[in-house]
């Protein structure tokens, strides 16, 4: 008898409530009934955003977005900083050499925050660089970056900040307008609790003048002047995802009957009962500057991390997420992001107390719900 | 932010691929396409019973196919024995005074199991008893009677053996054709994995005859001998409810595809996990002799209990059931049944740690869910 627990950074948990939303049948996207839904959705999105920049939704995975980011802005002369300390952060770079971006690498150890002062150092020296790229939760390391201090410093220069807030948006902290965000790329099949398929992305007016000044786009689907129209008529320019619009309303409207900062003071708490759990197995934080939607853990030397993972999804059902490219098998990812709470928390560390128990890691079985319960009972 | 978990003995979780075959459009029930899948449902129905006999399924509640039974076989000049532990037991005596079916009550006290030797010594001192009315999962108090000795006692009269298996089947062991159970009643929204709505009935060749042969029969709806010969056509004498049956055609097949040995002895583990871990909290268990399908607790005194519950089900989501009548407050119930893994018995029992902490109840925090970790490690 299997049942299924998705605890892994994206796809996350998708409430009930949004399923059914999205399972009523089809109706035509070239009506006043879905302008309503999405005229509701995107001004839902800004709220959920924090910001008065339009929104567009385009039926494409978080990815989609980062490159209608990249391909918007390159432009012959421009220079760009992308800001990698991980597998996301690394996409910047990918993305930029797709797109011909010239752009210099800020390598981060992965683990590790990247320092804004290396950011502001590096504006001040080349006048060239137009655009940050950086990634506000490290995925892939569990790592939040500091977006607050990366907004002030990139907000002085003539550069723009873009920040991929794929796997933060709706469960960490983020405060577009207020922190100086010129775009930010979200996917839906994290905090936002949708199944994958949507990208958003938002856009300021500093933005939006760059990329009309951009020489030569290289963007249709990705057009963001286009989206940015649309946008601005509660539209789309192609074809939309119906049913994940309707889906993406549904949970935006529980994200905002929940409250924001409620939901942002949520994912703190149970990715700090997390960390206490972790902990309290005597086991290792990987990430310097932990991010709330998902936590990542070292595993014990001589453990099969990769098999660990594989046993807990495919026997037990309980779906962590391991280590990619140099971590695989040496770290473990769980995600508390979107559609999670407590008792999400409780059933995985006791899943894990028991897996590393049967693998023979000298554990305190309990220790870890203890002290998770101990995080809970304090608030 | 809710999610909600259903711990209470029925109705339980409903797996979602159960969910889905229900939410298929509807069809006509009178159609080759329907008369397929009742034949198979009424098969696996047969198989997960453990018997040969006919069973049929009705639209109504588990109380609906008591009735049937009680309607059936009142008579004037038979008496029966209704064995009555808790509320479900007197539910058969209740049945009984409505049909005008003669009857002496063997009051147990509530918590304990039925002397099968008391029902022997009243069988034998009384030729006129044509039925004795057991439960085998009393879902008031946790306790699992003996069937398989109640059938060896019985099958030795000329009485039949009705048993309530409302809140037992699909997940306590019943051998109804080996243990000699002349007729088992069953709801749909226990160990079966649906929602309410159902009612089943086996009836054995020894019960029909005495349905057969009883005067003057107060059955109209729950007519017994058309609703045999109904299912002997693999048909229903009235309209059947059609999702229902679709539904619990999948859930039959789930515990097939899992094995019902495999069924019987998860529930046993699941159980005795609960059991553990609510021990290493300091409490005391409450049934005489335990139902795999729900587990009862005292709760400590000066304890509000039914507060305990209604805190733990209307804020945290995570529903169990209270006592009731006398035992409200008192007693809490923890059913592991049907749709039940062990993340559940661990998100359960720590739901419950940090409750009982809450209301200030001196317990280790983690030991409960630490407990039942070493149940299942042990397997």
């Amino acid at each position: 008898m299997r049942k299924d627990y998705l605890l892994t950074p994206g796809p996350s948990a998708v409430p009930a409530d949004v399923l059914l939303s999205m399972a009523h049948p089809i109706f035509h996207h070239r009506t006043s009934r879905f302008q309503a839904v999405l005229k509701e959705t995107l001004a839902r999105s800004r709220r959920v955003l924090m910001t008065e920049n339009p929104v567009a939704i385009m039926a494409s995975s978080g990815t989609g977005a980062m490159e209608a980011a990249v391909a918007n802005l390159a432009s012959p002369g421009r220079r760009a900083l992308t800001l990698e300390g991980g597998k996301f952060g690394e996409r910047w770079g990918e993305l930029c050499d797709a797109f011909g971006f010239e752009h210099e690498a800020i390598k981060v150890e992965w683990g590790r925050a990247v320092d804004p002062g290396i950011v502001e150092e590096k504006l001040a020296a080349d006048n060239s660089i137009a655009a940050v790229f950086a990634t506000q939760c490290e995925t892939s390391t569990g790592v939040l970056n500091d977006i607050e201090a990366l907004g002030k410093i990139v907000s002085k220069t003539k550069a723009v900040l873009v920040v991929d807030a794929v796997s933060s948006a709706g469960a960490c902290e983020l405060r577009t307008d207020d922190w100086n965000v010129d775009v930010v790329c979200v996917g839906s099949q994290k905090g936002l609790m949708l199944p994958p398929g949507l990208g958003m992305i938002s856009v300021s007016p500093k933005a939006r003048a760059l990329v009309e000044a951009t020489e030569n786009r290289r963007a249709y689907y990705f057009d963001l002047v286009k989206a940015m129209k649309s946008a601005a008529k509660d539209d789309t320019p192609y074809t939309p995802a119906i049913a994940l619009v309707i889906g993406l309303n549904e949970a935006l409207k529980m994200i905002e009957e929940e409250g924001l900062e409620e939901c942002f003071a949520r994912h703190r708490l149970l990715s700090k009962a997390v960390r206490a759990g972790l902990e309290a197995l005597g086991l290792e934080l990987f990430a310097e500057r932990p991010s709330e939607s998902v936590t990542s853990v070292r595993l014990p030397e001589g453990l099969d991390g990769a098999a660990l993972v594989k046993t807990l999804r495919d026997v037990e059902g309980v779906a962590f997420a391991g280590g990619q490219a140099a971590l695989k098998g040496r770290i473990m990812r769980i995600a508390t992001m979107g559609y999670c709470g407590k008792y999400d928390v409780i059933l995985g560390l006791g899943a894990l107390e028991m897996a590393l128990a049967k693998a023979g890691i000298d554990i305190e079985l309990g220790a870890g719900v203890r002290a998770a319960e101990e995080v809970f009972l304090k608030g």
